[in-house]
């Protein structure tokens, strides 16, 4: 069979040879509409068929439950909850008592109605929703029908696993160890696939689009998850290069692991903090082993996103308990609430925005809704007693918002004391800078914080007045931008001057080529994926503090990012020929 | 009958005191749905009221040309189209013919789906489209029912206007003359009426809610539309309360007037250049009477707004070229087309983004679609001809930009040259500085442009990471931000370093109370709304140049919004105890 090659999003690094599960399930979308004359025995099958998924959806939450951790479960809770919803189960039953639709084409109605409204929102995140209501819904079809499609279960050897898509209860289904990669007709960088795959480290080549059809099930595939290559019954001279290209990875992977035990010092003995950032308790656990030194970003965002009502008390300090107690005295940074923007909690009602990233979010929220704030303080403060924690606001702009946000850290010290609680009395507070006016004005911050984080993602997006999400704009995000490196010299030279340390925990901490930039301005925490720790400490212990410090200066005097890029890339070469 | 005091939002300053005019149209909202037995008579009364319609509308868009100008009467014509449009109007036919409704219900469910399409829309501009839906269906149902409710050609004396919401076409068949302030149900800051009301001085108190149904025609009114109070049948006491407040104002108006001929220059000898915002070829006409030596921004936006396609190089030509004319031989800086954010143009094609403030707008669509950049700057060079024009890109972010923009003018010269068409060789380029980025690398830039021109209202929108319009947020937009006034001290240093000028077109430069800061920074243009301009004039020829430096070097040190402003007030009580 001759080659094809196939063009997708590389969201998921990593070269991957091997057998492709093409898995075909059943889809709702194929129906088509009936009249019945049986509305009794429709509105049967129907009951019956939800008490089934009902069932099934809680064999799923419990066994995710014990393998992937609470917040996978949370999706499928998600769902189950969907099961019962005003707005999703009782219009089906309406369809076929008033108007004699079949079980099958009032699920098809509804699902699309409502799936419909989420697709039409602007909002990317509930956008991505409108999956889950279509997977519930192809979960009652199934159930209607007695025919399941492929099952991921019948998945009895390693495969790339080439689907439309896939949802969240079918990669829960999934035994991972047998997964080498995932090949989606749709989805990008942002979908369930995506996250999971990184998270996962399995490459992952999405949204193929109609090409996808080339491929049958137990062809042979090469899929390159750092460009978004898929190649279909390749030549045995196409399958040499990439077996090539794999072993290269691997043994680069191996010299990487090397790292994981030394410190991140530079020759001439500049040392650096590097730390991880996290989303879940799960991902703390084999940070020390990975060789972070802290966690320099927890983002208590996903113990919010997926329920119903807001983590109380008692579940967040748990939750940030654990994660103390497995750094073991190691630095844990915690991040307050930084929902809005891109991430929603739907039981928080927030208002629908025009610019939602220059909206109500983060500190915003927190320092108008203190109750949730104060709640999560406390939660932190306790956690204290478990570990080295510390606390950050995101999204401060101005001096004001910051001196507020301490004052309700002391309310909340105050609150715990009159309460009887134990809890940690001297809990370092700091600031993300993430908006230009604070790291403008940050020679006035450092004289009241104990310490700067800056988070790179968000500061370029406003500084250049770009949403990174916005493909036709994104070109013009860059964190070379010569602007960007002004700012984040003012940001670290004035917590120098005031004896106060600054972190980074944006995507450009894990990047090596930044790395001699970022010793020649000096920053102390470098935060980033786990996965990135190995190659940035590779690096940095190849590094003259000297050498970067004097190319730093030689950097801000050119005058675009293009320049600064290949300033550094001409630098790196020199490094890699002097190793 | 006993005084009631009504509270909206102050959208058009001043205080007027008049009968209230309430107007009640026909809407369509209020019918009920009917079937009929006469398909073939309905259609017919259908045909006949839209035809009508059409000639209404044909009437109002000739009477709103030779009165209000051709951006006015473009409004009339987008309705005039609507009326044909495919999704507009043969849906009413289909409704009558296959489901037996009549013309009036036929009319009604379809104007109610297409204007509830335009308010799903996360877009403000498009959101406020719905209205013209709805003026469109009241037309055809007014038409059909043969009963037109109020009239506003009823208005025989001056007024002050009270309903539910003013549409576009209501507010053409208005004498302006005759209205001395408006009040309505509903409505915000960005409405036609607001918008109306601003460009004619008419005060006005918009988006009172139910509350309105408290006035009835004839009643004696109060409003102030300065803080959105309206008082009905106000008391003796509070009605001379008012009249004196009223002769105040118009005493000041008087008083400014005087400013008009003079120059803008300190008592110790620093002279600026005030200078005018304007988005219509009639907004030129009077300036140089209003006291404005220069336009220091023509926002083209408006001559592409309203359209079908985009207007042709001689369409702009001949805009261009009068206001060039108007102004004497004084600067007019055009700039470039600025569209995208919160602004469209259905023509284009745009795509729905998550943050359109953050997005695909201005000289970035210029730079993708260059035959539109192109055209504009042809235009603009050939108008040169005729007056002193000066080219402005907007949305500049780094170094690349503004180079690619320059190549583009070179290439639009180039062109002219070989076409043999007369144009000026030598005009000035700039840049608007509006993104943090471009601030902060205003030594670069001011080595290779011809000035800047600062757009606080977005520089300050993303130096602060706030879109203004939010108002879950908009506490935190503030000018007066300490790193808001770094960005503009970086700025006007450094193109005075260079022997370049600087020049501000947001809001500020419009503030009496920003003026001693401006001054004391070296502020060269300033441009504002045309009704700013005696008022700001006034402050500036009662500063002393000296005492502004010294003032502006302790604002230097002050660290919050707050503190900015108290400082300057402070020094506005001394101007005004010591003038």
């Amino acid at each position: 069979m001759a080659e094809k090659r196939l063009k997708g999003l590389g969201v998921s690094a990593g070269v991957r040879i091997g057998k492709a599960f093409v898995y075909s399930p059943v889809r709702l979308a194929d129906i088509e509409s009936k009249k019945t004359d049986h509305s009794g025995l429709e509105l049967q099958r129907l009951q019956q068929a939800k008490a089934k998924c009902a069932e099934q959806l809680q064999a799923l939450i419990d066994r995710a439950q014990s393998t992937l951790g609470e917040d996978k479960a949370m999706i499928l809770k998600g769902q189950l909850s969907f099961l019962s919803d005003p707005v999703f189960y009782p219009p089906m039953e309406d369809l076929i008592v008033q108007e004699q639709w079949s079980a099958e084409t009032a699920v098809h109605k509804v699902v699309s109605q409502v799936a419909g409204l989420f697709e039409s929102m602007a909002n990317e995140y509930m956008r991505e929703r409108a999956a889950d209501v279509r997977d519930v819904g192809n979960r009652l079809f199934a159930q209607l029908s007695d025919y399941q499609g492929t099952r991921l279960s019948d998945i009895q050897e390693q495969v790339i696993l080439v689907a439309d898509d896939l949802t969240p209860s079918d990669t829960v289904q999934l035994d991972k160890s047998l997964v080498l990669g995932f090949v989606t007709r749709i989805g990008g960088k942002t979908s369930h696939t995506a996250i999971l795959a990184n998270s996962l480290g399995i490459a992952a080549v999405l949204g193929i689009g109609d090409d996808i059809e080339a491929i049958r099930h137990g062809d042979e595939l090469i899929i390159d998850g750092s460009v978004g290559d898929c190649i279909v019954s390749p030549s045995s001279a196409t399958a040499a290069t990439y077996r090539e290209q794999k072993e290269r990875e691997e043994s680069e992977w191996a010299d990487l692991k090397a790292y994981a035990d030394r410190e991140a010092v530079t020759k001439d003995g500049f040392r650096v903090e590097l730390a991880a950032n996290i989303g879940t308790v799960e991902e703390s656990m084999s940070l020390l082993e990975q060789g972070a030194e802290a966690v320099g970003l927890y983002r208590t965002e996903f113990l919010f996103m997926g329920q119903s009502q807001l983590p109380d008390e008692e579940t967040q300090y748990k939750a940030y308990s654990a994660v103390a107690e497995a750094m073991r005295g190691r630095p844990v940074v915690i991040r307050t609430l930084d929902i809005g923007g891109d991430k929603e909690l739907p039981y928080l009602e927030l208002p629908k925005e025009m610019n939602p990233f220059l909206g109500y979010r983060a500190i915003r929220i927190g320092l108008d809704r203190k109750e949730l704030l104060l709640t999560q303080l406390k939660a932190i403060a306790r956690a204290g007693v478990h570990g080295t924690v510390k606390i950050m606001f995101p999204m401060i702009s101005g001096l004001e918002e910051w001196r507020e946000a301490r004052a309700m850290y002391e309310q909340a010290c105050e609150q715990l004391r009159n309460e009887g609680k134990p809890f940690a009395d001297s809990v370092e507070l700091g600031i993300m800078i993430e908006i230009p006016s604070a790291a403008l004005m940050a020679d006035s911050f450092a004289k009241e914080v104990d310490f700067f984080s800056i988070g790179t993602n968000d500061l370029v997006q406003y500084t250049v007045a770009v949403d990174r999400m916005n493909e036709k704009v994104s070109h013009l995000y860059d964190y070379f931008h010569p602007a960007v490196i002004r700012l984040l010299n003012n940001v670290i030279d004035a917590s120098i001057r005031h004896g106060k340390w600054t972190g980074m925990c944006g995507t450009m901490a894990g990047d090596p080529l930044a790395a001699p930039l970022l010793v020649g301005l000096g920053l102390h925490e470098w935060s980033m994926s786990a996965s990135s720790l190995s190659k940035v400490k590779k690096m940095i212990v190849h590094l003259k503090r000297s050498e970067c410090v004097a190319l730093t200066q030689r950097i801000f005097e050119l005058e675009t990012a293009a320049e600064v890029r290949r300033a550094l890339e001409d630098f790196h070469k020199q490094i890699e020929a002097g190793a």
